[in-house]
């Protein structure tokens, strides 16, 4: 094994060497890492892989049978390694190199203790401070219009009171929410599985263009990787570390936006489901969360924010509707009110009949009542007021 | 104040003569009937009411300071009362009067306490005791056809399993319960508001009377009373009450249905809500239910039953779901195989790099895979199997 062509001693560098080697989520590399940092981690594999340095210099600092056993998927890696070739590529598109200690560095990353990333290959225009206010919009790929109005509105919501939506840039759900942010012109960020110089899928390059162009797109892995499956399953724990709350918009019955909310609630980050109709098979992952684990039920922004919010610090308003016959109305009154016939009069031992109250309960009652302009006396008989027209309230 | 005409020494006389003073629902007359039982507590009220009663017979012992203060309410009901104009008025229709003690009273009302019913006047064939199996399925009058799709759905269901559906007889979500159950033959029972000569609302007379033709409508006021707002509110509570678990499928925010859901919650019977979408106010009450109760999501019959089946002894069953590429695989096969091109075949030792794993690890996945016929070799290439067609199983 040749030496490696770039300075091995820059902790910059071996980081990003790293998250070329390791792929992401691999214990392994993350004790490792955690016990020597990046660069003596490095040199110690250098030398593992010739076969030489096993026992001399780091075989035992390492500390779990795992990595020893790990060096064998590492070394082949190690093969044509130059990292400053993605560097390159990453400055070439505009983009940064973020590592642990850097001020922007998300700190929510760190609850994933060996399972943290190393670095983050970053495009955008955004600092990734702002995930400290973000939430996770996820769903599926095969999203109704539905599914996606719904991520719309609710990116929208959080995005008009600053809140950043953090999806993975995939069809359906993830282009809504992301889509939502933009629309009302909130910074958005993007996590993808692979590399951040193909902006995947294809088809929403327009987008995750717009989305870098005023918020960030993020991968753990260097430019040029590709997206494997393993890499976005791995890539959700990152969106559910990235942000204080998860919520799902859509999935089906076994989706990729499950596995986020399952990696959230593990980081006892809050999750939420949006409930869909149940004839809808997108929504089926949806009630499966409601029923089967501790996620609340969603239905807008404001319900979203309740997640997150301290608790009685915001919470979502309850929906205007129209007063009813009986509304604020004590018991007794409300029952000699709804005692009194709908139409025409009636006298007051009618309505102690009717009500089953006694005479002075009744008289008592329509006396409270007549003074709310809730009833009319006419002659010996008493009739319900008219409803006053509703004025629109000024305020 | 005249004897009464009737006697009233015939506990079922008397029994029916206090569901005709006490509105429904009536804690005094519940802890008064609870101690003396109805033929003395009506003779104690006869005495009390003519003014001269209260201290020589019962007034020590009716026990509460609230009775004696019931008595201006139950007291003006007495006048011209004959309790056997309405049972004459029953038996016309071909109905029965059920008191505690008989063989058909719902078990399940004594939970109410001092708020149970003192009688339950009944016209139908089924016996009321089929109530031990039954499910509360109700909802808004104001439903969605999705809704009343839903209902009847869910209603068939509940009768093909032989749980018997309990509603309203109301208009949208209870009418679609009675007709879903009615559509599969299996007995339903409807709890009006009103006396069971008048089957209200007056656009389900012709339902009602299916639902009596093999299952049961029910009240606790006598014939010719009418359905008051208060009395509907108390209704609710016996729905609750005569059934094992309370499903809401369609509620506005603010919506009679919650009311039987609180009633049942506060009678510890479970309680389901199934969801719909966040843009049907429809379903606002539901998804009410689901953010701030302990109301469980349901979506199907299944899923209700698990409400009320033993624990483990009858778990709903997942959908069917169609197998997916990585399905059944451990996550070093998996992730071999996804390392594999989609289409085309790949050597070795491309596999180890862009898996990530060590050259052994490769090797053997690639020969479990290739015994599982999930690979195939060729040459020095390995590639993806074709899946193999999926074929209907005999079961």
């Amino acid at each position: 094994m040749a030496e490696l062509p770039f300075d091995v001693t820059d902790a910059r560098l071996a980081a990003a060497a790293w998250s070329r080697i390791a792929e992401p989520g691999d214990t392994d590399a993350g004790a490792l890492l955690a016990h020597l940092g990046p660069v003596e981690a490095l040199g110690w594999l250098v030398h593992a892989a010739a076969g030489s340095g096993q026992a001399a210099v780091g075989g035992g600092r390492a500390g779990r049978p795992g990595v020893e056993r790990a060096v064998g998927r590492w070394a082949p890696r190690l093969e044509g390694l130059d990292i400053r070739r993605e560097l390159d590529r990453l400055a070439a598109l505009g983009g940064r190199l973020v590592v642990r200690g850097d001020e922007e560095w998300p700190g929510g990353l760190d609850d994933l203790g060996h399972r943290a990333p190393v670095a983050l290959w970053v495009r955008g225009a955004a600092s990734l401070g702002l995930l400290a206010r973000a939430v996770a919009l996820v769903g599926a790929r095969a999203s109704t219009s539905y599914g996606e109005h719904v991520a719309v509105q609710a990116a929208m919501g959080l995005g008009e009171r600053g809140v950043s939506v953090v999806s993975g840039g995939a069809y359906g759900i993830d282009a809504a929410a992301h889509r939502g942010a933009l629309a009302v012109e909130a910074p958005t960020v993007a996590i993808l599985a692979g590399g951040v110089d193909r902006l995947y899928p294809t088809g929403n390059t327009a987008l995750l263009e717009q989305v870098l162009a005023s918020g960030a797109v993020v991968a753990e892995v260097p430019p040029g990787s590709v997206p494997m499956r393993s890499r976005f399953l791995e890539r959700n724990r990152l969106i559910a570390a990235g942000s204080r709350a998860c919520v799902v918009v859509e999935a089906a019955w076994r989706s990729g936006a499950l596995s986020t909310a399952a990696h959230a609630a593990a980081l006892l980050r809050p999750v939420g489901a949006v409930p869909g109709p149940v004839t809808s098979m997108a929504s089926a992952g949806c009630h499966r969360l409601l029923r089967e684990t501790d996620a609340v039920c969603v239905t807008d922004a404001a319900e979203i924010l309740e997640l997150v919010g301290p608790i009685g610090a915001a919470l979502a308003p309850e929906p205007e509707v129209a007063r009813g016959l009986l509304d604020g109305l004590d018991p007794v009154c409300a029952r000699v009110l709804d005692a009194l016939p709908a139409r025409g009069a009636a006298p007051a031992p009618n309505v102690v009949r009717a009500s089953g109250l006694s005479p002075g309960e009744v008289r008592s009652a329509l006396g409270r009542l007549e003074l709310a302009g809730r009833v009319e006396r006419n002659g010996g008989a008493w009739r319900r007021s008219r409803p006053a027209p509703r004025h629109p309230t000024l305020s």
